[in-house]
């Protein structure tokens, strides 16, 4: 399997994050071809020593790397990468990796 | 399901981390009671950017927040803290939240 992880950083207006998010970018982001599941954390991120910075994680999963990079380098992902500026305007950082089960 | 993410930022060796990080590491965390599913990346962890800084994901599952925080607070999870310091010379980030399946 591989994954994509989104660490969307706490946005200046968190309502307008999660409307624009759950009605426009999930439905786009869901036609990425190869996407085999995609959770987004629900309520708050934490970390050990409380507030962690994030406002929301996405974790898109593929078959495999090379599933993943095809994907991404379909029409649909551009449609959701071209989105992502219109709510995230606290920025996001972007991790891709292949994963195994330990 | 609730996760916990793990983000190892690039430690100074990365040899002795990799070496130290399966063979010692993962024993004690998979103790950790309530644990459900275990995943580490495997090979690169990649951004947009080419360099994440980031050596190695975990996602670590659990049932619920509760059992993630029960599991957190016992002292199978304290062993494994208290291990990593032991292997992570560049420091590490923890996220914990609640998902869903969107």
């Amino acid at each position: 399997m591989a994954k994509l992880v989104v660490l969307y950083k706490t946005p200046a207006d968190k309502a307008a994050f999660d409307k624009h998010y759950f009605e426009t970018h999930i439905p786009l982001a869901k036609k990425i071809p190869g996407l085999t599941s995609y959770e987004v954390s629900k309520g708050a991120v934490g970390s050990p020593g409380g507030e962690s910075g994030i406002h929301l994680v996405a974790l898109l999963e593929f078959e495999s790397f090379a599933a993943l990079r095809s994907g991404l380098g379909s029409p649909e992902a551009g449609a959701a990468v071209a989105d992502v500026p219109n709510f995230a305007s606290g920025g996001a950082d972007i991790l891709m990796f292949d994963t195994i089960e330990v």
